[in-house]
């Protein structure tokens, strides 16, 4: 595996598998993996003949309260974490790299933002879209690789793809899971030990609001109530929402049906955690 | 020369190309073409395995009170034009093919963009960034080439390029002129009779200043005054503005230094002309 810190080398390599009629994956993090990544690694170097990595923590998606400077970082483990998936690069450019100056071209994302996360985070996915817009023509893949968690962001992605005809497929991959339930996160370690033991209770919420949508419920305000409740009784977290939505549309609904999202996100004392599921009804 | 006219077999067929290890050369167009197009095409064909041409009147970069549907079109004309100077692909698609619904994502330009045409036209360079960034993403170039007549759009996509760091190589070309001087434009054709005498005009001032530099004129204001006298002179047209400018960056400047634009604008009854002229300073 190779490690590539500049823009320029890292096209230049792309330039010459292109042009050899070689596929691209690629799979975009900041790093800090788990394994969720490692699953994203895998399918990639699966479908496609290159593997190209990219560890970025990009200034330009977290708000100035936001957590940029305390997000996790271990490149040591990160890179050994690669090469045992067999990635064929590592890019790793700083941030002097990637933004040698405050950027005068952005790239602005006006739909799916104003919900979840997104209501929250003003810019957020601007940042999103405008470091992936680049790094999409850094690596130039042929797939891409973003996982289901952040699934607010593969509804952005999706339009971004969409709307500027990025010729890349977008491969959304299922959120893995501790055995308990709690959907793996590089933010799960700033939970607290008595935290940690709680928050499985998000995702035993979701399996049950799936059950009663399963048997019949189609009311969104019931089926938000049952999940505040659970959460409510089983840990200490605060709810910042509960949303359900439709998918990938990300625009709310009075009654369950077609493919909806249920989203949540739980603020616990030093970590804010989310987790989703996305139920296609017949 | 094959025409195409969706995004999908455009960027399915420049992929064949790509993946054989074929170059691209691009020269994306309003249509109606006359010779600086062909200049450019000429040159694409030299430095290029594969030249693809582009006609799309993009509604996006047209002002609600601008010229869009008045703008000149003939597509057959056009075709046959391309076709002479040996382009391999014409992509022509329609504006619901470009923008089957209003684009949740833009791409925004904070520089380079508050002087020149772009002071009087909110947004036009905004809807230029967005459809180069979708045409970029279909055709794939490996160069692209501009004509230096519209050297703010060169600046903003030079800007564009870097900023969002496209594998595009840019091409900026000089600008083909009439015998008489006139710089050549779709919109000559709007010209009256007695206008297109006049309009000549504008080019002498460029030279004249030209002169006056190498001469040791250091100062902009006294050449603005100079190219204003000339064109109130011998024009009925009404200057819209005349500037002089650090190129590429686009700032004003004091004193005549570096490299410099001087660029004018000029309205006549039913058109406005625009010309400039880059000059490098030892």
């Amino acid at each position: 595996m190779k490690v590539i810190t500049t823009i320029n080398e890292m096209q230049n390599e792309i330039l010459k598998h292109k042009g050899s009629g070689q596929s691209i994956g690629f799979v975009p993090t900041m790093g800090f993996l788990h394994e969720g990544h490692l699953t994203l690694i895998s399918k990639a170097r699966k479908e496609n003949d290159i593997v190209v990595l990219s560890i970025f923590v990009n200034p330009l998606q977290f708000g100035p309260k936001e957590d940029f400077s305390t997000y996790p970082r271990d490149f040591d483990r990160d890179r050994a974490l690669a090469e045992a998936e067999k990635a064929d690069y590592l890019f790793y450019p700083s941030v002097e790299e990637m933004y040698p100056e405050e950027p005068s071209v952005k790239v602005i994302v006006q739909e799916r933002t104003e919900v979840l996360c997104g209501k929250s985070r003003p810019g957020h996915f601007d940042g999103v879209a405008t470091v992936i817009t680049k790094l999409f023509h850094i690596v130039m893949p042929t797939r891409a690789y973003f996982g289901k968690k952040d699934a607010q962001q593969v509804a952005v992605i999706d339009g971004l793809i969409s709307d500027l005809n990025f010729p890349v497929q977008l491969i959304p991959v299922d959120i893995v899971r501790e055995a308990d339930g709690l959907a793996k996160s590089s933010r799960n370690v700033n939970l607290l030990p008595e935290e940690r033991l709680q928050a499985p209770a998000i995702y035993l919420s979701l399996e049950k609001a799936k059950k009663a949508i399963e048997n019949g419920e189609q009311n969104p305000h019931i089926l938000t109530s049952m999940i505040k409740e659970l959460i409510t009784s089983e840990t200490n977290g605060e709810i910042d929402y509960v949303e359900m939505l439709s998918y990938p549309q990300l625009k709310s609904v009075e009654k369950i049906e077609g493919t909806i999202i249920i989203a949540i996100a739980v603020k616990f004392s030093k970590v804010r955690l989310i987790d989703n599921m996305i139920i296609a009804i017949d």
